[in-house]
């Protein structure tokens, strides 16, 4: 498994520790609607990854968009799907988007090459 | 059917039929990837329309809102599906995206009603 | 009281109440964070509401503008501070922020109007 | 001359006024290097104009559009012009930016006829 | 006192520095702004820097969060403050803001470490 | 040439290849209007190279900066011209624009001290 993506989730999982352990209401609250968000309900939890993922692309914000590439991975999206949601991203959010779709193309490949 | 939702598509017809007819190739070919990125695919209809739906709520594009709303409403997407994806998007999106929520309820149930 | 003072918290409460009755859990659960977050804490209600108005003005939501005028008008802010609250926001957002801007303070003089 | 075009510089203008009249210092600082920064220098003011367009659209602030297309017209810019701004704007910006820019059209439109 | 803080200040200044010296007066103008934007005025310096920090975290400027957490340091704010501020933020601006605000504690300890 | 700038032309062109390789429909088209849309037409090359510029530096994408200052460097586009899109940039999208006026300086500095 790659280094990026053993970095990413240590520093995720340290700082989210210490974000939660200074017991702000509110960020507590946020980080709970978080993850209750993308359980299944109406939608099955691979659609609602697929929505996350998108959202994250087109606000251009690359740790939300290694997150949901993780969770996709993990509810059995295909690499054409990827690029399918890619494809939409970029489309709706405009040019500034290819950047991060190199970036999440990478962290994608890793997350692929790291089950292997 | 209301007025709203009439007048959306007779302004949003009328301009875009103007935009296209100045035969800037740009334009042009960012009209054509926007019809065919929603085609089904590795993804189907209504899955990418949904994808649109998010996207567009979190750049807080309302008439971009209103016209996923339409192709949403047409592929047979729920009122329960609208709401988790109106979740995502204001969970991703942030509180800003609640006034672009009541719009978007507003115009659903336009389409809704429209279909009776 | 001027009209779009009323226009805006009676479709603001129609449409809030309506997305409630949805029973959507993360609607919900947003709604509530939102209520709680400009509680009394570290920080006093006025102070609060000076950062949701900030952070309303340079995310350029006009509806959110209103509704932490108002909350900012019941909580003692003078007509000095709103300005430098728009001072920072059209620095920090560009400007952008000066459309919102004009029609904030429109709102404010109409809210400043209606207590008299 | 059409009524949007009118209204829009009215109540730029009304609003603008009071703005400066409440004698904040760094909205007063805003006003002017707005006012400043699009005069000719190393490149002439068309082109700052041009840029001033293409930088609204992709922010998407309708009024700003409108203004530059307003000080577009006056410098010469020509319809072929600015639909290849409106091109590059909807390329970078991505499809959100469509709705900006059949209001764009309109607005170059009126402005376009005002003058005959 | 930590690399981090250092390097940051560091780069800050010597780029600053390179930007004043081109001598380009749109730029000078904004510098300006920006210094007088924060003084004491209706509203005093801390409250100013908090508005300052809430801006620059729903709009997902690292860089702008990092300077207004030293100056909320230097005036007093205290680490529950920072955390409410952070709750707003990520209230207002959706759990996008959350790798800015992983980002933004870890540079808030590195600022409360270096004091001691 | 410095490290920065190789760093940057090899990691694009390795993933755009990667991108195009995956045959994605959508991504191709994005990719070909990219290409087209800064011809030369109604405008130069150099014009269109600008307004890419300042519409990336609103946007606040440091990748599509980098790309375009690289491409205005080669159209012939001066320092002072380049100062003065920072300056109707910082101006349009606010004091956030800084922290990548800083990065794009380093870069622009990169670039012409390579083809000496």
């Amino acid at each position: 498994m790659g280094k990026t993506l053993d970095e990413f989730n240590a520093y995720q999982q340290r700082m989210n520790k210490k974000i939660l352990a200074a017991n702000d209401k509110t960020m507590k609250r946020i980080y709970n609607t978080d993850t209750n968000a993308y359980l299944a309900g109406a939608m099955d939890v691979k659609t609602k990854e697929l929505l996350g993922l998108v959202a994250s692309m087109v606000l251009r914000c690359d740790d939300c968009v290694r997150y949901h590439l993780l969770k996709a991975h993990e509810n059995g999206v295909s690499t054409e799907e990827v690029f399918e949601v890619f494809g939409i991203a970029n489309l709706v959010g405009g040019s500034i988007v290819i950047p991060h779709t190199r970036r999440a193309l990478e962290f994608w490949e890793e997350i692929s090459a790291s089950e292997q």
